[in-house]
């Protein structure tokens, strides 16, 4: 019997588990969940005969410590700065340890102690990362190792989006499916990538106006934005010379104009407390960072001060927020993005019957025989409802077809891992194929 | 006898060692000119028989508190992070301290203790801070303590600039007359003032299109921007309750919108290193920050992208700095900012026969008799030549005129201090005004 303890059993838990407990009995598992709110656990435990719902302070060391000891395998969906406690702790008790998460320069120091005591510390293996990962690989190793050539570009985008919903009258066709804080602060540094041989730099008050569309056949267009450093997967991928590298995130049309709206007005800053928070409605919110003219409005002064036409798409996205309503916010202090994110999560928060969409695209470009060729791949997951999520599906299911693979001894690689080589993207892949997350490849010839 | 140590022999020591050399005699001062460099404090020094050129290296205690040991007024006029240092010797050794820096938090912390010793530590009596700390809170007491009225606004703003030369061609009428650095770095963070009782906030990359027009007669036309927090002026000014409070920097028309285009462009960036810096050019530069397209010119995507004339005056600056020219930068690395700064200097490094000027500019509005009335005050300073600059003069004689006060006994308060006090402001703005530093004031009714 193998013993796996799952830390964290927050919304994106709940795929990983299900799939942990439809295959316990064939793989003789015994699941212990823990959290911080046991109710939590015991939700996701639903009663199932080899499941344990415990109740965890994941800061009392000698309460973790006890529960890793008794345990075979460790998964982590807990926040990304609990992983290395959990990793030391793996580490000195030799328990393997699986998360979703991106390798921290803390975890990426266990490599050579994890290897040598034969332990699998498995990362990035949800969606993004995770099966970004995993589905470019394929593609580039079936271009540079099957084929022998070189890759010329790799552009990637992933959006965690809602479904196309014709009832629904939301502008911005966006929600909340995941963190809003981060969807909030989404951007915020510099963004490095490289186009056609040159590195690129776009500073964040530009960034939503350097936008790509994106066609994907059976699902329209879809607005891409660059994320904040492709240049690390030059070595991730082992991409050194390659002469375009691009990575971003989707959303769908128009989102990205109404959004750099806040973010030319200041509106997205964390870095200050505004004064007079207190008793502040949404509309002296976006006062507060127009000039003062009280005999003009404040959607003019806007509309002007940004060069928005007054009855456009802009406009019309902030007026369904309530961003001019005089209603107050809410809040008794917060930063510019405290405060956006409060109002955003009045009209952005979605109802239990709301489903959320996944949309991944890659492109990749490789000359053969003097041609230049264009292969596209793209994914769309559609989530069944506001707990039946695309996004815990996507997330967690790869990390537990990984640990079922491993407890299966198909996993021969030790040491702090990311699901980049054939071992690990070629069965999870296919397992995800047959789940229902299809990517859908076509190649194209350029000139 | 009384034996004044001066640390840090710069550019900007230069007035104020004069001053307290020519006033040695009289006094019966003994000055000690300390400096990294000793060749700088021999320079300065200049054989006079009453001071005295010694080599100090400051992060050696043992030196430093030997030649703290020996004097009784310390000068620091070294960078601003060596005076809590320098203050703790001061507190310990029981001196005198006197800087034309802002008080951090570490020096405003030894205030008790300072006051209990008997040691004045008078800190921002240099030009801004310093100048404009004295001539506004001179107004400002004539309103408030004479008049017994209310200050409905106050508005400050200073430039450090080249005098008018009608024989350079320089568009941009600005060279680096004070660290380029941070000419390079100013406005980064937020914005914060209140305008007409409402707070306000501008984000960096709005700054310098959110400028005020100010004319000062005899002088033309200046732009301002707004200096980071003037929020913190309520408080050193007894200023709680006023309606507008707006401190700024001045610059020539036309300078922001130019300089704007680095901001845009994320050029002034600091945060980050760029790549492939070595055999950069400053076409390629600029290049980083714009999209790729091989078959537009530089000129035209950067004119594109920002909304500028091709032939109008922002390109014309630009191209009168070189930034389109397929000249090498000259570094091996760099941050943006880095990179934009070494471009600038190859042009904006003012020559030995370039007079600097001083600009600075207040407006107070109150009401009397139920009328409002505002009062204008400005005063400009120009430099003789690259050495004798009307910056060195400004930051160097406040403070070498309240040494002579404090000296002669005319100066009581004791403890961490910053000149705001009519015992500090009316003798110094008096001599500053015999010296030929003089504001001139008008007095209009606004309706």
């Amino acid at each position: 019997m193998e013993k796996i303890l799952i830390l964290g059993a927050g919304r994106s838990s709940n795929s990983l588990i299900s799939y942990l407990l439809d295959h316990a009995k064939e793989r003789n598992w015994q699941l212990t969940i823990a959290d911080y709110a046991l109710q939590l656990a015991e939700d996701k435990a639903r009663g199932h005969e080899r499941a344990k719902a415990v109740a965890l302070d994941i800061t009392n060391d000698q309460e973790r410590k006890g529960l890793v000891k008794e345990h075979d395998f460790v998964v982590s969906m807990l926040p990304a700065k609990f992983h290395p406690v959990v990793a030391e702790d793996c580490l000195q008790l030799e328990k393997h340890l699986f998360t979703a998460s991106y390798v921290s320069p803390d975890m990426k120091a266990m490599d050579d102690q994890a290897r040598s005591k034969g332990l699998l510390f498995l990362n990035e293996c949800g969606l993004d990362p995770g099966i970004d990962h995993m589905s470019a690989m394929k593609v580039i190793d079936h271009i540079r190792e099957e084929k022998g050539l070189e890759l010329r570009a790799f552009e990637s985008f992933t959006g965690g989006l809602l479904a196309p919903d014709p009832t629904d009258d939301n502008p911005w066709q966006y929600g909340f499916t995941w963190n809003p804080r981060n969807v909030v602060l989404a951007g915020q540094g510099t963004v490095k990538f490289i186009q056609e041989g040159r590195y690129k730099f776009i500073p964040y008050h530009k960034l939503f106006r350097r936008i790509e569309m994106i066609h994907i056949p059976g699902y329209g267009y879809f607005e891409g934005y660059a994320n904040r450093d492709s240049l690390m997967y030059l070595d991730v991928y082992n991409l050194r010379g390659i002469k375009t590298l691009y990575r971003g995130t989707l959303r769908r049309p128009g989102f990205c104009k109404a959004w750099d709206v806040f973010v030319q007005l200041g509106a997205t800053d964390d870095s200050y407390l505004m004064e007079g928070v207190e008793g502040m409605t949404h509309r002296q919110f976006i006062n507060s960072f127009l000039s003062f003219n009280p005999k003009d409005s404040v959607e003019l002064k806007l509309a002007h001060y940004l060069g928005l036409d007054l009855e456009g798409p802009e406009m019309h996205k902030l007026q369904w927020l309530g961003m001019f309503d005089e209603e107050p916010v809410g809040l008794m202090k917060g930063t510019p993005a405290q405060i956006l994110e409060h109002i955003l999560k009045k009209k952005w928060t979605i109802g239990p019957d709301k489903k959320d969409q996944i949309v991944m695209w890659h492109l990749f470009d490789y000359e053969e025989e003097g041609v230049t060729k264009r292969i596209r791949s793209a994914m769309v997951a559609t989530g069944e409802n506001a707990r039946e999520t695309a996004m815990s599906k996507t997330v967690g299911l790869p990390l537990a077809i990984a640990i079922r693979l491993f407890s299966e001894g198909k996993i021969e690689s030790r040491g702090v891992q990311v699901p980049i080589s054939k071992e690990f993207y070629a069965p999870i892949l296919d397992e995800l194929d047959s789940l229902g997350f299809q990517f859908i490849e076509e190649e194209v010839i350029l000139d």
